[in-house]
């Protein structure tokens, strides 16, 4: 089915990490300007370019700019060759697999999804497989280029040994799912939590481009958050970071499933806002799309029920703000499905509790496409190739 | 007054910051693990130290080690000459300057401090000045190896420009302190916020040494916080990190005087606690001191605010470990004077607000005496010779 071979990792020495990935990240570059912004000799960024260019990772643009007057040799701009190897990646659900097909570009170039009943590692294995089957199926590129899988769900993942701490939806714990798929699949595969690898798709192929800082919380089932401070991503002493679902924003809130009080998630979670939803209307099987439906018609206590989820939200966001000041702020997730509910409360309570120059920190607020979480897993092979 | 020579800094190439980094903030460290630690080669390393050495910032140990079985050559480990330069900081509050000498290890060799009525800053610089005299009269080293002054106050600052933007407590706004002081003095001087100063003295001579990350919050009037992230001071994209004291913790709780509600330190700062206490006893002119006093003595309604400010403390600390997971974080300030008030509430809450893991980050809760802030402004002051 796969290839199976491993192409190891062209990235020994510190030098080469940082010129590749300077270009993949940024586009083309001079050697001069990558001299400049690594610190580095122009004789140590040929040095570290040449095994690169040798493999067809990189290549040398036409020359079309000069270094400076009086410099007399042009600049030739080296680029990455995105299509020198392809990613797969994947993110699992509770039921279904979602799949894509990624350039070293994280561009996608095919996309697919299966549903699943069977949340044993075996059967989703397989269903991984089966969805790789279909991915090729429709991938117009050379498959032999395939060699890395991404795996990326939802819960506490060790990413350094591909293991799945606990993972709530699939009640998995401790499964060495990195080795597994490894097996199953002859690929070379990385395992991360999704919200992390979201983020690292935005840090390096997205609005995190060239940002010290930057933030993405999503909204949803779970209220997460994915961190890059000083630039590199936030992973916490304790394998614990990014969980704004868990901030205290109301002392005499709600019990949390975390043992927390008066958690974000207690009070804009789903599941929280269903609940709520249908104390306010005495209707015990109302479901999330009904609630949705309910606010935007106009009931006043399923709408109060948005408005106090949208503040929760503003203040974990100004928490945020104010405790690393990130650049900016991507907002996004399936809970978002509803935004026109709280987006204005999400606003009006950031701009309120973020602290004198933090509230300049712009939000973008977008819909999260399904393979927006795949390719964040691909993304996180693309970074496991070029930073072993 | 001062010898007023600028030493210039010494560090050019990042290999050489690297290397005097290194040995500075962890001891006497051999050439091969300095090559092992920052990925340079031995010859980088030796070409990189020479100068220090030259200039008698380090010098080598005898050789108390070898590099390994077969290893021909004897390792002797570099170490910082400590007193080859010392560094004036000064930390300035409302009516106060509180000044140290310290060495190149933050080392504190001399302390005094001074009142003053008027908070003008012509005014405050003389005061610094007479501050100065005050030391030097009892610095039993070498004056003429004084070239820097570390100044560090609270509020809005920066320190690429040494500028306060704001200094609520010196009611200071747009004042280029760092030129003014150093037209004044002749040394080359650094401006730091406190908070953020005294981060440093911890991150490099500290707790915080070899920590990826690590917090330090202070309580009192204010309630702030330093933050290391990724190895490095977490500065904010807009000048705004570690505004803790401006989480929301109670969405329904008091008005802040930042604009937001239920902040902690609408809560548990200084005034907060105040006025709660006030309201309580319905005494309009009770004290921070008498506040404590009544506490202690058992009085259930003032005991009740402290409860609920350790409550919000420790909702602020846990968002930090659930946020950013330092591997420790020190809690220090004025405010711990009444540490036995709320100490339990604060671990209380931490505990039952950190999320999974985070739980298991320690917290280090230790009383700041009046120089640890002048250190800091002197750490600052260490840091600008080292890594300009």
């Amino acid at each position: 089915m796969f290839p199976g071979i491993d192409t190891g990792t062209f990235a020994g020495p510190p030098a080469a990490t940082a010129v590749f990935t300077t270009v993949l990240t940024e586009g083309p570059v001079s050697r001069v300007a990558l001299a400049r912004r690594l610190g580095l000799s122009s004789a140590a960024v040929t040095k570290a370019a040449r095994p690169l260019i040798d493999l067809g990772y990189l290549h040398e643009l036409a020359a079309t700019e000069r270094s400076g007057p009086g410099a007399g040799r042009p600049a030739s701009p080296l680029a990455v060759r995105a299509e020198r190897e392809f990613f797969l990646g994947v993110k699992i659900t509770a039921d279904e697999v979602i799949g894509v097909v990624c350039d070293l570009r994280a561009q996608v170039h095919a996309s697919a999804r299966r549903s699943f009943d069977d949340p044993d590692v075996d059967a989703v294995l397989a269903e991984v497989g089966r969805l790789a089957d279909d991915l090729f199926d429709t991938f117009p590129g050379d498959r032999t280029r395939v060699h890395r899988l991404g795996l990326a769900l939802s819960g506490d993942i060790d990413r350094g040994i591909g293991l799945v701490r606990y993972s709530p939806f699939l009640h998995w714990r401790d499964v060495p799912l990195g080795r597994l798929a490894a097996q199953h699949t002859g690929l070379t595969v990385t395992v991360e939590n999704d919200v992390k690898a979201l983020t690292a798709a935005e840090h390096w192929f997205g609005e995190g481009v060239g940002a010290e800082s930057f933030a993405l919380v999503t909204v949803g089932t779970g209220i997460g958050c994915g961190l890059v401070v000083n630039g590199r991503l936030v992973s916490g002493s304790y394998g614990v970071a990014g969980e704004i679902g868990h901030l205290t924003v109301d002392a005499t809130g709600p019990d949390c499933h975390c043992g927390g009080r008066g958690c974000v998630e207690s009070i804009a979670g789903t599941d929280a806002i269903v609940a709520q939803a249908r104390d306010r209307t005495g209707r015990p099987d109302l479901t999330i799309d009904e609630a949705v439906a309910l606010a935007r018609g106009g009931h006043e206590q399923v709408r109060a029920v948005f408005t106090r989820a949208g503040g929760a939200i503003g203040c974990a966001i100004a928490a945020v703000a104010n405790l690393v000041g990130p650049t900016r702020i991507v907002v996004s997730g399936e809970g978002l499905a509803a935004y026109d509910l709280f987006d204005s409360h999400i606003r009006t309570s950031f701009e309120r509790q973020a602290f004198g120059a933090a509230a300049r920190c712009p939000l973008s607020i977008r819909p999260l496409p399904f393979e927006e979480w795949a390719r964040g897993a691909a993304a996180v092979s693309i970074q496991s190739l070029v930073v072993p």
